[in-house]
Parts: structure tokens; sequence; C-alpha cells
């Protein structure tokens, strides 16, 4: 497997199976001087912990992370910061039952057929515990932003036919699916009730929004901004599209509706609109950056599936193990953090776009 | 700029301003002895040629391709390939109107902002132009492919509102929106043509299937094969959203819905549908390749529009020059090429997914 | 920092200081199917291991080797291998006399003239200890190599002036500098034990032979296989040289010296001297791969040296910390790691060089 | 091929065979803002030109570059940087007599084991025409550099065993060897001389000095900035060996002897020898950097030498084309332009070094 590392010059390598010894991060490219501590890391993982509700897996772990390398005195030194956390409740026996068999809508069987060899326990590479390693370089990429007034914040915005009709931060950490709205979410949980009731699964789609982002971010040829955070964003188990400012929708409007204009305001450019989604050309645009992400229902599902053995034998099967009914609400801080790493990757990229800076910064 | 090249393996650098000398691209990684001639490229390049319908821009380019390097008596040696296209009709006079304000929905003011220059002449970097190189390029991943008996076809699955209902190649090749629905394509064109009317653009999908797959492409975690495809697809101007399989559709799915099951047919392996779209775990799963990328209305519209000039000033603006009014059916071969060079890069990764494919090559 | 990631295809990221918790390696891009334990890694490390003779660091570390990750029952798997070693006896306290202090040689002041920030416990990430994550992801490439018939050998050519006058691998086992002449072995500790009485430190040059290298690895233009190895040799802290074949001595021979006649030998092309090293235009030509290093005299030493404070003051230092006289003999294996990276890498990338070897594997 | 891309940052992608149609070279990651014209490269590419003294091949060609992207009103603008030189003198009939020859010394053998392809003409990918690229991106690196006081001057150390004695810049320009000291140049003219008597050729080692460059350019591991010089040098054709510093002789001094001293001087850090070659822990320590790199002779000669078919069979040949009977001083220009590749990724990698210089471009 080559594609463990993402990025170019925040450079983050995951790695680790679901039912090995562990699973960490390494990342290089962090610049020096950002303040750092384990607390920061834990916080964001402890977002995506199993365990929380019913509408997350009960598989239990502590997920404590461990800062190996890259910090001192409380700040990043510019050397790899490397994460470990350890695999706690890996009940292997769990997946005895399975080795045999290509689970569909899983990676069961197009893993089998690249490598030959399948670590058919708990899935493997392709585990939800991968993107572990990916929150902890999340929210070391956040603080970075952060440091230059630049804040994510991605929530759930539909959960099957179930959307939000607003924005509320508040409605959000009340309900265990992050949903910013909170008569959506009351309705989302019956509809992820009535799937469970019938031993099915659902899907649906998470929102982020960054703000503070200066015009320029982003590459205008194949690295563009929106091109990157596609790609971040398919990258995430389960996920099967992406969409920036309007989107799909925007396929449908006119150029005279979909055109934001320009105008002064204080002295500064101003869109006045935001269809782009904050990007024009591939670069960030000055407004909010605006993206949807499409997750499919969990495939894992306790009803009879009919399938195939990797002998070759037609067979059926029903998945018991511990699993979420919905990946969305624990996907919520996966999709920030792929982003954040997106934005830092840029910031940096950006520090080299004309002579200007490398005067600023080499010749005072 | 960063950001020229894409691909691991096959690697693709593209060049070139609409206005300057020339465009075109080098492709490093190409592997010996694919059969390659200029016609063999110069047929991709004419499906992308501006000039050849009242719905693409008037600008005459005859777009000749050269091919300067990496074929040998007619196969590729090994060495990079390199493109050359002159451009021969750019009027730089139309756009002087035009160099000191941003337009709405281009590029202008985020290039001036990343760069504090901007070559305005005709969007610079940004043009529709920048396409050839990578549709070079795709020429040559395409021929690639063929070699191991993997197709694509791209084609406009809708313009506005109208959808295709079934896919017809042959139908296709009778309108110039490449809709492979002649029904479709008639009400997609009066629909263009009244919003021309009115000094207006629209906006549409592409679809694309690439066919003859075999399982096992892509990398499992960040380098999946759809979140390259994904990247790829939001690299090119005017895109907005992507989507494979099922897609957004999916996400209001539920699980037993959305998996595809496995049965044996012919002693292998076969998904009885698919939901996926080819994709499992972010490896090929054997079935077609399907998805859908958004492409939002052409920004140039002749409308007097809103805007600000560098210097600061609110402003109106109407884009006069030879525009397309809808990007869709010129983007189609794009997309198609974009898709290769995924491909392409894939098929070479995947060339060391397993030691047992290295003792075929090195031991026999 | 970025940097920390070597290799295209087989790559590898080291991370971890000195006197952090650990230090480790993630090798991303490992074939499936290589037999692989730790006990095969563990046999590598101990060979750079610390305190085994006078000529090496008092330091005791037991360097005991975890594989968290990328092994399932006895095989790689294709994903990620990811290296775990704790750091067990960092005393820091032996370096707070130098914390403020830029110690002449080493890479104190620059370390502090980049980052601003410095982890001064014995070198931070400057520290000999970063090479056990390359000596861990050697081991890995030196199995794949040894798969394929490739096998390497890496000794010291010569402690100061004295060299060797021929190899003999038993010899090199009974001597601590790893010199395969056990004269010229003797005649070697004498100059060290000479200089240590002096609070003195030496250098000397590693040699590297590797057998059995198919022709035509390595990439022609600037990833030459020999360019590549220089930047994998010259990446060792304290190399100063790199050669390969005649190397400096080539510049005084004629060309019809220099060249290696080529003739047939039972059928297939031999060449009939080896001046080149094995490499021609930047790829392996059949013959042995041979090429040398030359390592600086270790800078810690227990004399008075003229120095200056962080805070821009004149003093002098003495290093008593537990130091190596000399750095060859722990260098060999580092260097035996580094070459088998390299080539790890170049005998994948080849996988891609013609068609024919696709055609071999995806339609058999 | 891959390979034909060298740099992170500042990326240069050169193409073209010698008997092709053209040569050139793309470089992506040129910042906006860098005054360039096609005289700054011309006066550069007229160092290497051919055919301008008895010690370089009679093969004459303009070798006019046309600048075809990147630059906009004598400004570098940000996008990719496009060169273009049209092979003129291409006699393919001189190399018919070794179309089916592996000539020693010479890539044809590995080329041929490689790719089962190998254009003959002249070398093809490997002749030393492909330096036209390398060079033409080396004089926008240089003008990069040059922008913050960096200045490069490469010459030749040695022709055989003749050395200069000083480094006299008015010397080098009135020798067509560019030898920095009359007296030795004379001596290496006969030395060349006598061996052309005798249809035989010369090496010699070229010498680089870099000066102006601050403290601390360079990645501490792997992309250290002499790792990444010696990569640079190795990759150009008939390279054996690279040194930095004292290089080969620091393995028989002492520590004390080799270790530079520092001392404050008008307030600043200033080391008191350069031993190191201006180089530490892999980043520049403020001091000049000095590397050599040493060139084995010319392998096309007039001579008889043995040599097999590409059919199998055992042959003689002699090369009577147009050679150099020694590549050094044509190579003068190469080492020195990719020095300024290597520095000018340096210069852009270390922009993103610390926190600080982030928030100085982005926050002021």
């Amino acid at each position: 497997m080559a594609g463990s590392i993402f990025g170019k010059w925040f450079r983050v390598t995951t790695w680790g199976e679901s039912h090995g010894a562990a699973v960490g991060a390494v990342v290089d490219g962090v610049p020096a001087g950002i303040p750092l501590s384990a607390e920061d890391v834990q916080a964001f993982l402890d977002r995506r912990k199993p365990g929380q509700s019913k509408y997350t897996t009960a598989r239990k772990e502590a997920d404590i992370v461990e800062i190996l390398s890259g910090v001192f005195e409380g700040q990043t030194t510019g050397t790899p910061v490397s994460f470990l956390v350890r695999n706690a409740d890996h009940r292997s026996a769990d997946y005895s039952n399975i080795r045999d068999i290509f689970r569909p809508g899983h990676a069961d069987y197009t893993f089998f057929e690249k490598y030959g060899i399948r670590d058919y326990r708990g899935g493997g590479r392709s585990s939800a515990r991968e993107t572990i390693g990916r929150v902890a370089a999340g929210a070391v990429a956040s603080k970075l932003l952060s440091e230059l007034g630049i804040r994510l914040l991605a929530y759930t915005r539909s959960i099957g036919p179930h959307e939000i009709s607003h924005v509320n931060v508040a409605e959000m950490q009340e309900n265990p699916l992050y949903m910013p709205d909170a008569k959506a979410a009351r309705h989302a949980q019956e509809y992820i009730d009535f799937a469970l009731s019938e031993n099915d699964s659902v899907g649906g789609v998470v929102e982020c929004v960054v703000k503070g982002v200066p015009a320029g971010l982003g590459e205008p040829v194949f690295d563009k901004l929106d091109a990157n955070l596609a790609k971040a964003m398919l990258s995430i188990g389960a996920a099967k599209g992406f969409e920036i400012g309007d989107g799909f929708a925007a396929t449908r409007h006119r150029g005279s509706e979909n055109n934001d204009p320009f105008a002064m305001e204080d002295g500064t450019v101003k869109k006045q609109t935001n269809h782009s989604g904050g990007v024009l050309g591939g670069m960030s645009d000055g407004s909010d950056i605006s993206f949807r992400v499409a997750f499919k229902p969990t495939p894992s599902i306790a009803r009879q599936q009919q399938t195939v053995t990797k002998d070759g034998e037609d067979t059926t099967v029903a998945i018991h193990g511990r699993h979420d009914p919905v990946i969305v609400p624990r996907a919520v801080v996966v999709v920030e953090s792929m982003a954040a790493l997106v934005l830092a990757d840029a910031v940096l990229e950006n520090m080299t776009a004309k002579m200007d800076y490398l005067k600023q910064i080499y010749t005072g």
C-alpha cells in the first residue's frame, strides 16, 4: 500500500490496523513555535470516541493519545510530531465468522484482490480506527490555523431526508448527532431508531464552514483549494460525494444568479453573496469556505445479505459486531480535521507565492 | 504557483497562458513501448477545440499539437513526452477593457490577491486553454489504458434541468452538446438558446464511465481511487461538485439498499448491483466506475454586473468577449482525460502492491 | 522541519529525538507478502546498538523494537509498517551544561538559527538515535531485496590513514570496527586509542557493495541510482563525501582506462572491469554496485574548544558526555540500511519502466 | 522513465532528446515578481554552448532559448516558466554505425536493458543536451537567489593531475577551461592536447562556492542541504563523486582540527574556520558553502574498444562523432545551475520553518 501520506508541506502519515497493537500518525513539516499539548489533541480525539451513545459502536476504547516527539517545553520544535494510541478493546474473536467472507459494501473483496492477503479482523486498515491518526494530526493543523485567525466548524447537515434548517452551535452540542438544529436532530433520531429496529443503517451529509481565511490560498491549476478538499473528503471511508458552495444545485442556476458581485466595504473588497463557497479559480476568495460531504449508510448491518466466500462459494452473512448505525456523527470531526490539514498545507504553500514574501523574511 | 504537476507516477506538468506564445504539457513516467502518434493526440484535442458550434466560443484556434520528445519510431521510449500547441488567435485587445476590473465568478481577484501580479489577458493561466495540456496528456494515458483493456466514456448528463434518460453513443455524436439522448439534447439546446437571448449562461453535469477496470486499483487510505478522481475533477475550472456511484442520493438510502451483494458468475466474483460506482474502500471493485461532475454556469456573461476595480472602486462590467454560454460540452473530453490520468497513475502504482508481482518481473 | 520522509515508492518517515519518549519510523509502500518478524529487524538494530565496546558511547539502550502495524501472520500485508523503540537511558542532566552553548561541529547553532527553539538534550533530532528508524526500515528493505536475490554488504574501509587491503568477512566480524582486514583493524584501534588519550576523535570511510542487482535500476535523469545513493549517504550525520566506482580517482584517469569493455560470457553481456561501480548513465549495469562514504571525526571531544553562547558571548566548552570517539563503526549498518532503502525504491519504480511489464501483470 | 522532475517547491521538469525536435524545461513553483528576460537565460546557456573551442564538441548549435510562459511585462507571474530550445544541427547519420552497439562507458546498454527500446541517436535522453533545461532553470533560480543576496560561482578545480593553487575570477575568464589559475590552465591544456593526440580523453574536478547564504537553510534529516547538493551533482552525467568542505580529507583529520570554533564578531556569530564547507547538521551555517564534484573522462573516444552488439556478438568500436575530450569545462555552468536549483528550493522550504514567519506574512 502506498498512499498513507497526505499533504505536501504539512505531511501526515497514518498507520495502524483496527486490531493491531496500536494506531497513530506522524506529522512532518510542522513549523516550530506552535503551543501544543496532549490535551489539545485529546480534545479532538474525544469527539470521535466510540461508545458514547446508542448511535455509535459499543466498542470501548479510552483512546488516550501519547505525543512521542516534536514537542518540547509546550511548543512544537519543528521536528516531526508522532502520536500513539494503543488499541485496548480488540476482541478478534468477534470477527472469526467473517474471516473467509467478503462483506458487501466493505473493502474485504478489494483488499484481498489487491494484496492477496487480508487482515480480516475488524476491517484492518479500512477500519474507522485509521481516522484516529487523521484527527490527531488535524488537532495540530487546527492549532496552527487558529494562530492565524482561521477557524473551522463541521456539523451534521442531514441524516437521511432530515436536514437542518439553521445552524445553532449550542443546539449542536446537545444531541449525539452533532446537528445544529434540535428539531431536525429529533426527527433524525427517530429515523435512525426505526432503521435500527429493522436491522438496517442510514446515511447523511456533513457540512463544514471555515472562517477567517485570507484570499489567495490554494494553487490555481491542479492543487486548487477545492480540489484538495475534495480529495481529502473522498479519502474518508464511506464518503460518496463532495460539493462546494452551491455545488450540484449550481448546475441548474444561471450565470447571473451564480456569480457573486464584488463591492467595496470599509475600504476592502467584499463579495455580496457566496454562491462560490469561498473559492474562485481554486483560490480562497476571502468569504467563508463552505462545503458538504455525502456519507453512505453504514455497510455493516445485522440483516442477512447475499455474498461469496474467498474460496468462491455463494453464501449469506449478517454482521452482528459492534457497529455504528450511522457513520455521520463520528465523521464530523474527521471532516473538520481533514479540512484543517488541507488548509494548513495551503497556508504553508502560499508562503512562497511571491518574491515580496521571501524578501520580507530573508532581507527584512 | 506550485501545483501545475498532477499524478505521482504518470506525472503531467501543464504550462502556458491563454494569451502567451503557446500552451503545452510534459508527461514524465510514461512506460516505454506504447504506440503513439501525433494523430492520436490530435483526435483528443479536436474534441475540445473551440469554434465548433454556436455553443462554444468563436475564438478560432487550429490547436495543432507537436510532440517534441519521448516518441521514437512510433512508440514511447520511456522518456518524457512533451507537447506544444502555439496560441494562434490571441487578440489581447479584446481584454483591455477588463484589465483593471475583477470579473465576478472569475479568478481575477484571487489571482491578484495571491501574486500581486495578473496577466489580465483572457484569464491567463485560469483560461480553459490550460486544459489543452491535460487533454494531450489524457490521450497518452488513454492509449496506455486501452492496451490493458480499460476504456473510458464521458458525456453530458444534464444541462440545467434537462437530464438524459438513457445513454446512446450514436445519439451523443449527433449533437453539439455531447448528450447521449437526442431528445434531452433538443430541450437542452432550447434552454441554452433562451439563456443566450437574455445574455446569460447555464451549467450542467458531466458523467464518466470506465469499463474493464480490474479489481484492486487505488490505494486504501488517502490515495483512494475515488479521492484521486474527486481531486482531478474539482481541479477543472468551474467544477463545483463530484459524486461517485449513488453519491448524494446514497445519503437517503438504507444500508440494505446501498450494499451491493456479491455472487459467483461463471467462476468469478460479480457484484449484483453497482451502487458503489465501482469502488469499495477506495479500490476498484471490478464493476464499471461511474461518477458525475457538476459545472457551474459560465461566469462570463454579457449582462451588466456589479464589481470593483483593482484600485478599489465600485463599477459595473459586461463581458463581451468570445465565450461559451455553457462550459459543459467542452468539459466532456477534459473530464475523460483527467479520469484517464488518474487511472493510468493507479495502474502504475498498483504494480508494486504485492511481492508476487515483483518476483514475476525480476525472477521470472 | 520538513524532510523526515525518504523515498518515492518505499517511503520511510522517521521521527523522534534523542531524549524524548521514543524514536521510530513508519514505512509506507511495502509490498504485501514479504516474510517479516521483529527478530529480523532487531538483528539490524543490534548492529548499531551503543555500549558494545570502548569505541562506542557508553550510553546503555536495549533498543528493543516493537512492530506496531503492517505485519499479520508473519507477512507484510501491504499496509504501513510502524516501528517503536522507547528511549530508556536518557539522562538529560548530562546536557544541562551545554544548554546555552553552541557546540562546535554540531547542529546546535544551525538548529537554533532555523527554528528559534532547540531541544538541547543530546542533540535532539540531530542525534545518532534518529538512525534507529532508518535501520529498522532498512531491515525491511533488505528483506524485500533478498527475496529478489539482491544482497548488501557494508564495512569500514579506513579509519584515519589506516585502510584495508582486502575484504574478508570473517575478519570483519572479529573486530569492533567492522574492518574486513584484521591487520588494518589492529592499526586502526591503536590509532583511535592514541586519539582518545589526547581527548580527541577520528574519522574514516565506509564502503558498501551490492551484489545481484539486475541491469536497468535507477532513472536516467535526476533520479539516477547513484544520485539517490549520494543523497542517502550525505543525509547521514557527519558524512562529508560520496564516491562511486573509481570516484575522485577517475578524474586522473584516461577514458581508455576508465571505460569498462563489454564482452559476451555464457550468452550474457558482462563488463570486463568495473571502474563505473555498477552504474552507467544513472542505471545499474549488472556489475556489483560499489561506493564509499567519508565520515568526519566525531565533533564531541573532551578538549576545550572556543565557542559562543546563544546569548552571544564568547566562551569555551569541553564535551564530557558519553560519545563515540569515532562514528564509523556504528555508521556501517546505517550506510547499508540507507543503500537498501534506495535500492528497494529503485526496484519498485522500475516495475513501471515498460508496457511489457504492465501487460505481464494485468493481462497475463 | 520517471525522475525527470527535480526539486520539491522549485520544481524543474526537463524533457527532450539529443536528436529529437527540441529540448526544454518547465519550472513550477517560481514565486511571482522576479525580474526575468530571455537574455538572462541566454547568458547562462551561452556558457554551456558547444563549439566554442577545440576542447568542446564541434557540433554547432545556436541554442537560442524561447520563454513560452510564466513571464509577463518583464516579471515572473507565479505561473510555470516554460523554455524551448530547438535542436538545429542533429546529423543522425553520424550515429548509424553505433545503432546496434553498446558504447563502453555510456548508457546504451543500461537504457536498452531498462526500456527494451533505445533512441540510439546521440545518446538520446542521456546526451549532454539534456542539461540545457537544467541550465535554463538554473538561470531563474540564480535570479531568485540574487534578489536575496545569494551568489554562486563554479569553476574548474582540476583537470587530470593539474589543480589550481588559487581562485582568480579574471584568470578564469581568459581560458576555455574555466580554471581560475592561468598557470594551471596552461598545464591542463597541454595535458588534454596530449590525450587528444592519443585519441583519448581526460577527467577533472569542478568546485562551487556559494556566498551570502543565511544560516538555517536545509532540513535536518533526509533533506539536508548537502544531501540535496550531492544528489543534484551526481545526477549530472559523468559525475562520480561529491564532497563538501574538507570532504574525504576530513576522514584523516582529528576532531580538534576539523571542528570550526565559533566566536563573536561585530555582534554576530562567526565560524573561525570553514572545514564544514558551510553546512552543519544538514543546515547552512552562515559560512560560504563549498563543494567539489568529480567527473570521469569523456567515454566517447576515437580508439578501438572492445564491446558487444545488442544481438549479443563481440565486436569493437571507435567513436568518431563530435565529442568533448573533457567534460569538465562545459559542466561548470551545469554544476552552478544545479546548485542554484537546490538553494532556491531550500530558500522556499525554509519559509515555513517557524510560526513567526507565518505570522509575519499573514497577520503582519
